[in-house]
């Protein structure tokens, strides 16, 4: 932005939060990359509003003078959805942290966008309710409902798409408005909902939101079993999901992965192809499904599974689970994560990551897979020399090819990680003629194209 | 339309559709009311394309010419959604009717928009699977995607929203394109399939839709039990769902509904608020559940269960249930249906229903009450005498009280039916500023409004 239309912004968003902008280099170095890979762009200036009033002014302030907009929750995101690549107002939602309401009887939780996973879990500890979906990070929620963010236990209980009802969001003229209501259903017009969840910050900043609890199961069973093959135990969730057993939680660790967790986590689980997996549910309900998930199991030839029932226990099983990015990294010094995902039609899975691991050896990349195969869902988590170009060349040639790959068996790109700029040069593959549908709707919500530009949707020159 | 544009649009379309174009009144007239209650407003052409390319190039004629388009699939719409206002083509998909894939595998079928609900019953039969959503009659599933329909199983399984996964849509310019993959989840980019599920046809034509099939439950057990007031049924409800007891079908018939029905069908039950219930599951499960729910309703003074465990006592159960409108409409000669329905979050279902049972009795309008109250969502299946305009003021004013009744219950003014033109007055006081937003929308994907127009968005004048 011109030097002259900045210092008028800056002195405007001064008068509106006094001490809560800040143009320290550091603050915005924080605040340029997220847990991506790209290079740090931080912005002009962030600041810290405290309500949606302060929100909706910042906005206007920023459209009068065409200054761009970028939401910020925890930095979490793993695609460059917060870089500043325009300059412009970082918007830290951090202040903006309050649980609002904790509706027992409807069962919903009204939130600002700033509150965390973590938060949020001891918000509900004792209530008898839970919010079932986890990314993995301590992220926002109002960054998990911008990206369609989900996790382990989306295989039960879907993912943000399916657990926010309704939303309050500042429009790029600043304009406030509600989506949706607190009926569990409803056909009364457009699903503006749907709409900013997922739009990465593209369409409106989301300042409130109103989702789903869910009644905190009776028993939770967890267990690993390790398999001959990384296809035995893909077909063993294959076979899970198509029964329709209800599992929460069914995920895939390759053998590379079992190493960097056993390293991290000093545990000694045997270093193949594995299952975690959660059961929720009554005693007899667990029993049925645990009984058939080991035949499911067994007849791809799993060892025996170990059961982990008491709380401590599984605690320590997830948390090894949750650790499995950080633990890649770890083992290869000064590494830099890159790390993807992508999602195919279920049917498709072993061959998907079979081919994968074939390409990944094949060229010679450290990159442990994990995935929530319940879902379809894998990720790579790609370690790579941030010092060395040609192995980021070939890290991101092995993306491309992986994301090719999900296309071709009718997937997605990206299952829960969003496109941010990462994965922009294959939405139009993915999409088509749909491509232009998207930025008629960009185009309509916010002409002056200011909020988080440049990502999501791709340049159609 | 003017009568020179009328003339050329006909012969273009007959030269593209040669005999499936038709002019002729009496099937102009059966195109131009539905179940609704509003004055029947034909088309001035039906057209039956048979392919996505053909409604293309219809799509295409009719904005050049600036004619509009009603998308047309079984005509069971209640709240007058295929009224052709501005005149114009109704596009009937009847014989765009075929199932294109039914995928085992990866639980979804692929079909074309005119499939209806029963010719998806029996494509499905003996498969394993089925599709869970069943709005009563036999809609089509591009009408049940359009209006965001649900029905009696959604309170386990979701509605149309939860249960479509793409769609392939033609656009106001002609342009066809396909919305999300076959993946289970996705975070690449808006959310396009929700903003077409709901939109009511004002957006495009949906020309194929992949919707999600559920594994067949292991037993299914359905039970009709009596209650001394509806406050007693509708807190059973409320109850059952807030221990978040998995009910595949909760459904509350008021004393009236259960006497119309008991006419209709030649059935004995009890005349007093009964539900009607379904349990999916292992046999274990069905009984842990059924243990749960008959202590809930024991402990608001229900009689005892009548339990239908065989499968041909249970479609009968269903089908007095099924028939509860076209029941409610028998008891009155020549009685005209003006069904409502409204949702609300569950903690205020009890009252929000007892409100409008007495509001029913004072106002002396004949309105049975059917609920899918697990979800918070009731009907007021009213009949009027259509030769009594005073009665019919009274009906539509006794309608506006249960909206705003709901509303100021933070629900919604239709859980299932959608806007149409019966709900469209009450747009703006649920939405809001939002429905600037809407508009928006609209504007950006159908600049001439030629889709569907005068439905779901308000005049904003």
């Amino acid at each position: 932005m011109d030097t002259q239309a900045k210092q008028i912004v800056f002195e405007q968003l001064q008068q509106l939060l006094h001490d809560r902008i800040i143009d320290n280099e550091t603050i915005r170095n924080e605040h340029g990359v997220g847990f991506s890979y790209h290079a740090c762009t931080p912005p002009d200036y962030v600041v810290y509003p405290s309500s949606t009033e302060e929100i909706s002014e910042i906005v206007k302030i920023c459209a009068t003078h065409q200054i761009s907009i970028i939401p910020f929750g925890a930095g979490t995101s793993v695609e460059g959805h917060i870089l500043a690549l325009k300059g412009g107002v970082c918007i830290d939602l951090r202040l903006m942290n309050q649980m609002l309401e904790i509706n027992q009887a409807d069962m919903y939780a009204t939130i600002q966008p700033g509150v965390t996973r973590n938060q949020l879990d001891e918000a509900l500890q004792g209530s008898g309710f839970f919010f079932p979906i986890g990314p993995g990070v301590n992220a926002t929620l109002g960054g998990m409902a911008s990206t369609r963010a989900s996790g382990t236990n989306a295989v039960r209980y879907g993912t943000m798409k399916e657990n926010v009802l309704s939303l309050e969001v500042v429009l790029a003229n600043g304009q406030i408005i509600r989506t949706g209501s607190k009926a569990k259903k409803s056909s009364a017009g457009y699903d503006l909902t749907h709409l900013f969840v997922g739009a990465e910050g593209t369409l409106g900043v989301i300042t409130e939101l109103t989702i789903k609890l869910h009644s905190y199961p009776q028993a939770i069973y967890a267990a690993v079993c390790s398999f001959p093959t990384v296809e035995a135990a893909v077909n063993t969730a294959i076979q899970t999901i198509q029964k329709g057993i209800p599992m929460a939680k069914i995920e895939l660790l390759d053998a590379q992965m079992m190493t960097a967790i056993n390293c991290y986590s000093a545990l000694s689980y045997a270093e193949v192809p594995t299952l975690f997996l959660e059961f929720h549910g009554s005693q007899t309900e667990l029993e049925e499904q645990i009984t058939q998930v080991e035949a499911i199991a067994h007849s791809f030839d799993a060892n025996e599974f170990i059961w982990e029932k008491d709380e401590a226990a599984r605690i320590k099983l997830w948390r090894a689970r949750t650790d499995a990015a950080p633990a890649s990294v770890a083992l290869r010094k000064d590494g830099q994560l890159m790390s993807t995902d992508v999602c195919v039609p279920i049917s498709r899975l072993a061959k998907c990551i079979t081919e994968t691991q074939k390409d990944i050896q094949e060229t010679d990349i450290y990159a442990p897979i994990l995935g929530h195969v319940g879902d379809g869902n894998f990720h790579l988590t790609i370690v790579i020399d941030p010092n060395d170009p040609e192995e980021f060349e070939k890290a991101k040639a092995l993306n491309k090819r992986l994301v090719k790959r999900a296309l071709a068996m009718e997937g997605t790109c990206t299952g829960e990680h969003g496109i941010g700029i990462g994965k922009l040069s294959y939405m139009t593959l993915e999409h088509g003629k749909a491509i232009h549908t998207m930025w008629a709707i960009k185009q309509a919500l916010d002409p002056l194209n200011l909020m988080n530009p440049g990502k999501l949707l791709p340049s159609l020159d």
